[in-house]
């Protein structure tokens, strides 16, 4: 066996060889009978495995997309010695692969093309952090908000959760997917980047609850009821537009919080003293002034003795404001990780927010959340990131070129 | 705000009415018009999440059961103090709470009920390590094989994935359903024992691939192909009949080996390299000597040059033997975890199998493997377990009952 033996050459002619193999086992293009649903398109007759979601168009898919069941960010350190041209090759290279894999064909110089079979889909979503442009000697072009959110009294950051010159956000329906296209992006970056955090979150699998279903979080609440409605009248909010730097029109920004629940306290308290926490029912997730999830609350209602119905401190309360502007996108994900000596759990959420402008939307809510918000007794933010999320590459385009190019 | 001042009395009320409300919500017996699968009962008109496996029986669940998408195994240490009245307590508590929640129901103690109401084919299976066997004063009734595994020389074993004194597979198709039958587990048995170690992994989601697909490990192999079959004739290798003691008649032994794949150098080697270290083609799963996945390996082909077609180190080849006796049932995970600094990848498998006897079916295979296998070189075992897993409960019955009782 002189397996260890074998050199480049014979690699990249594998290479070749395996894409041809991996196209007859699944890689395809769009045919005829293909359906489209809002949750991508599915081939016809084929599994929930071989839906996909286009990758070229105005927007990065990944935001607007409905939250597939699993997702893996990765933060990236650039390398010393990168610079513009560098990165314009790490983008020309990742907007291949993720083009492929997406599409349910292997990356070009894929070792596994096996694994890129079920697109289930599959999205990369790209971001980069303040780093990046500056190793781009772009930072004229940096928007304001493009920085670490500032500090906020109940932050306990860590920097193995914190920061990145460059991010992707890797969700599908399925983790095998999830876990080849991260290992596609990481060894094709590494000459250049090097992992500075992994996160990995999920919902419910695939058809295991009816469509439309809000999420529920490990505290057992449901978590994303008042969310922004991508494609809807909300879409300002969202995307970038003509207010922002021409590069990131079409854009977005993506907030990254890691926040940690304290299960163990929680789990103290009863469910009328954890309703008057967050202000919804616990089964049916209705505020506590209505029937219903989707009932809007009765901020001014007050019970027998006067009392607030929605109490002060409650977390419905705080986190809305009056300002219209002043929401912004939520695509979070729970964690479940092995609980360090002498706890029971180490679970939370990985709290993923797109918005136009951090300063002008993000921001200020988390301002009056860390004020005050009966929840922050269990939940405590640990890490912290932002990213600018450049539009998505029209034909011929690599991601970020706007930026990039000369 | 009072909310922390809420006592144990309002908690325990709170459980009860808990309970009342999840019921109405999705806690249910099996009615007419529910559907009885393979993959287990599924309820008439219901989703995915619907489907439960049933409980009491001859046999523990989550053995014979076709593998859910994915398990979460929490290995625990019992605390100073704990005697085998105590250990009576654990087991009658978690019997009640995994018939609860495998048929869709919340713990009696549950604080996120709602979380309970997707069972997705939950199955906890428990099993005792030989300290669980020591504190129950029950050492004469220890099979000879419930015993760390003899050291082979490819071990670098870690204490954090090895040993335990009793151990939970929770197995299901949808992840918050695994992550709140764990913390359920978990927190009844705090008094009792504290979390060793806990390992998660992953299959393909359901649904994603058609059913009957040998799931893919990391490194891109199908894995599994020549695994026994529960039900068929191969039972009497999985369970324990008359040759075992009376207490574990109906049960069987469980192995956890925590495998470390290096992604990074197996990349490094083309396909055909790869094909001949396992003896399989990657991209059906045909032995080297067949076209399809199930062929059997003609072990005794020779090539133009005279050489073996399955190379004489190939994992194929030395993972049989010529004793029919020595197979047993694998029913492994992949694990991806986060990188440690200066690594691309943290990848490997969580490979369970389940055998009437380790000594004379498992650990013969295992030392075969260590002395020669090609494979060794890309793939190392950091943890090792050994437990003895009961039989299943009959009416009435709790989980261990026949080495506990008097």
């Amino acid at each position: 066996m002189s397996a260890r033996r074998i050199g480049r050459r014979a690699f990249l002619v594998t290479g070749a060889a395996a894409l041809g193999g991996a196209a007859a086992l699944g890689g395809r293009e769009l045919l005829d009978g293909d359906e489209q649903t809002p949750y991508g398109v599915r081939a016809g007759g084929g599994t929930a495995g071989t839906a996909t979601v286009p990758f070229r168009g105005p927007r990065q898919a990944g935001v607007g997309t409905p939250p597939q069941s699993f997702a893996t960010l990765v933060a990236f350190d650039l390398l010393d010695g990168v610079d513009r041209a560098a990165l314009v090759r790490l983008m020309r290279v990742w907007t291949d692969d993720i083009e492929r894999l997406t599409g349910g064909r292997p990356a070009l110089s894929d070792t596994e093309p096996e694994l890129a079979t079920v697109p289930a889909r599959l999205t990369v979503t790209v971001g980069f952090g303040p780093g990046f442009l500056a190793v781009a000697r772009r930072e004229r072009l940096r928007p304001r908000w493009l920085a670490p959110l500032p500090p906020f009294p109940i932050d306990r950051l860590r920097d193995e959760y914190s920061g990145g010159d460059l991010v992707v956000q890797v969700g599908a329906d399925d983790e095998i997917t999830v876990a080849h296209a991260v290992r596609v992006l990481t060894r094709q970056a590494r000459t250049f980047a090097r992992p500075r955090w992994v996160q990995r979150g999920f919902r419910n699998s695939p058809g295991t609850v009816p469509e439309g279903t809000t999420m529920r979080n490990l505290m057992g609440q449901v978590d994303g009821t008042r969310n922004l409605r991508p494609g809807a009248d909300d879409d300002r909010l969202i995307w970038i537009g003509e207010q922002g730097p021409e590069w990131l029109r079409g854009g977005t920004s993506m907030v990254v919080r890691r926040i940690a629940m304290n299960l163990d306290t929680w789990d103290e308290l009863d469910r009328s003293a954890r309703e008057q926490v967050i202000g919804r029912r616990l089964d049916t997730g209705a505020p506590l002034t209505g029937v219903a999830e989707h009932d809007e609350p009765d901020l001014a209602a007050t019970g027998p003795g006067g009392l607030s119905v929605i109490p002060k401190f409650a977390h419905i309360r705080r986190s809305r404001s009056d300002d219209p502007r002043q929401r912004f996108l939520r695509r979070s994900y729970n964690y479940d990780d092995p609980p360090p000596a002498g706890q029971l759990s180490n679970s939370g959420l990985v709290f993923i927010t797109f918005q136009a402008d951090v300063e002008a939307q993000f921001t200020p809510i988390q301002r009056r959340l860390a004020e005050l918000d009966s929840l922050n007794d269990w939940t405590t933010p640990i890490g912290s990131a932002v990213f600018a999320v450049p539009r998505g590459c029209r034909d011929g385009e690599y991601l970020g070129q706007p930026l990039l190019e000369d």
